[in-house]
């Protein structure tokens, strides 16, 4: 743990778009465009009088985008302490979450004090469950860094941390109190990192939302260079999670949805054992989402053209659909189905899926037969 | 982590006294009556139909009770495994939350399935929280054998473990599905144990029921030797805390009445390291509420008479009200002062205490001058 200080050039912040979650009590803004981070302090200031903050980040983010917030908050005369943690998926531990919560109670943080998590989704989700359980409960503002955590993890409540027997497997529902999107924090991004993130964006399309596929198909080049349709495209998304979000914030109906492709690739991650080198989540995903339509062809409720244009645009931006892309391989059919049997969506034993009956059909399906989804693989597995 | 099978002989079960807890979708009912593990599977089965249970305890409580638990659940034909922690605050630690779940995980239960918290505070305390964070939340059931848990700490949903900076500060708010008090389980208890909770009892008098203190004055060797006062006191503290817990569930408010006795009694479980050999919490509780009124004597707001009353009926009952009474003492004032400062209810540097009028009149003093309360201790210290 270190305290940082340091000054920058006042920055332009041009004004942000806001994607208000409307939550009654636990409502929020997300505030999304460039330069958020320059004028966090200022922000932060005007929305938590007399708080004090606690940043919590890792090495890699630290590098790129501490020394613009430290400056934003000291020169808004801010009193915070900066906790750096290790960068990886690895950080979403037992060990972590104690040595983290130990940070922010040798800080003497109060309830009523705020963290700050400045990072991908590994740091959000971990520093969203300190904050749900330090003091049974304290304010955080989520500052995601990386395209997958803007438009997915940083908004929505869910927290946790992995353990051996799955992913997010242990963890709150924890609302931040603020979202702070900086869309030119995306610019430090290597561009496996952003098309990862992409693939959550088009998944906002797929799941009832055809015209904005249709528009990424047409404007992706757009999204992927920082034009403006990059901040349209993360508005959108938000705009999307922060409904679903509303309508059903603890996940026991619609917002199953948001699952589309995970189930499959939640099993995609278990198999490569969070091997980043091998499988990024937002990769499982993309796999996932070809396969959620695949399946459907193969349980006929979705038109082979449809699939086929959905897994011809995410291959356009460079995003693996199959599962011999997977690096290394990922087991046998039954491998992959003890590791669907783990994920939080079974009930009572019984599989629930995303199907869906083309681009932008997508519904739960919440008795899927177990032979059919492992016949199915094992097609695919042979290729 | 064993699983036991065991058949007992049918019991009969008087009909039990019921608290409902009003809170919405996340009420529940206190059930509290002797005999109520032994009836325990049916009350479960007809509850809870089709879930799956882990039984989680401590060896000193399994020793007495989980035969009767395990025969009754296996009699009702239902499916669980059982856990079995060490005894003692020391399993209110990461290191036992974390092999908790991992033992919840391994079993394999889903979100709709129920932990069942068979023990005392502590075990009630930690199963809470595991329940509160595995999958993001899943029910759990407590059958408090303890007389402080009975009254206090099964009831309300505060879950948490202790850390080096504290007790408690690291939890959720997680109501349970089901409370089972068994009354005769309270007969297993140490004379010492059951005083501890009987402070408890007392608390609920000396914040706002003179009439239930005053009575208590009069039956407390019934509620003690297991007449039917006890049933009854039992009922009018769950009652009281479950008003509070209605008007003010997550403790921005009203809830902090409960803590009569609490800042002090902390500070002294923190200074003597949370050593039962030395103060268990009903223990510092009952010095902490004597302290709470002499100190409220000492602001001019409670009479001496009233003072006295209350010591006199925590030393007829044989609990202890003095920092004296600590063996191996406990410290400076100074320490205390520092204990009571890592307190979740200091807000800003500022301390919480619950002060008194008198008997039956407490209430929330939020700005109380820190060096007014170090020289009272001071005072008490010499004695």
């Amino acid at each position: 743990m270190s305290s940082t200080e340091a000054t920058t050039a006042t920055t332009t912040v041009a004004a942000p778009t806001v994607v208000p979650v409307a939550l009654g009590k636990r409502g929020y803004d997300i505030l999304i465009g460039p330069g958020l981070i320059d004028g966090a302090g200022e922000e932060l200031a005007r929305r938590f009088p007399g708080s004090r903050y606690a940043i919590i980040t890792d090495e890699t983010v630290a590098e790129h985008h501490l020394d613009r917030l430290t400056g934003s908050m000291t020169d808004a005369g801010l009193d915070f302490t900066t906790v750096e943690l290790t960068a990886g998926e690895g950080s979403k531990s037992f060990p972590v979450f104690e040595s983290a919560i130990d940070c922010v109670l040798s800080a003497r943080l109060e309830r009523g004090d705020l963290l700050i998590a400045l990072g991908g989704g590994v740091i959000g989700d971990l520093v969203g469950f300190v904050a749900g359980v330090v003091r049974r409960g304290m304010r955080f503002v989520q500052m995601p860094t990386t395209l997958l955590a803007q438009v997915d993890s940083s908004v929505g409540g869910k927290t946790g941390i992995n353990t051996r027997h799955g992913k997010n497997l242990v963890g709150v529902f924890h609302q931040p109190s603020l979202v702070l999107a900086d869309t030119s924090a995306l610019d430090t991004l290597a561009p496996r990192d952003f098309r990862a993130g992409y693939a959550e964006v088009a998944k906002y399309g797929l799941i009832d939302d055809p015209a904005f596929f249709a528009w990424l198909e047409a404007n992706w080049r757009d999204v992927f260079s920082g034009g403006p349709g990059r901040i349209e495209a993360i508005a959108t998304a938000c705009r999307a999670k922060a409904h679903v979000v509303k309508i059903d914030e603890k996940e026991t109906g619609p917002r199953a949805l948001l699952n589309l492709g995970h189930t499959f690739g939640h099993a995609l991650e278990a198999v490569t054992h969070y091997d980043g080198t091998r499988l990024v989540h937002g990769e499982g995903v993309a796999i996932g989402m070809a396969l959620a339509h695949e399946f459907s062809v193969h349980m006929n409720l979705c038109s082979p053209d449809d699939a086929a244009r959905v897994k011809a645009h995410l291959e356009a931006v460079g995003l693996p659909t199959r599962l011999q892309d997977v690096p290394g391989g990922v087991g046998t059919a039954e491998e992959l189905m003890q590791a669907i049997y783990q994920d939080k969506k079974v009930k009572r034993g019984r599989l629930t899926f995303i199907l869906t009956r083309g681009v932008g059909k997508s519904f739960i399906a919440d008795d899927v037969a177990p032979d059919v989804v492992k016949a199915f693989l094992g097609e695919k597995l042979r290729g």
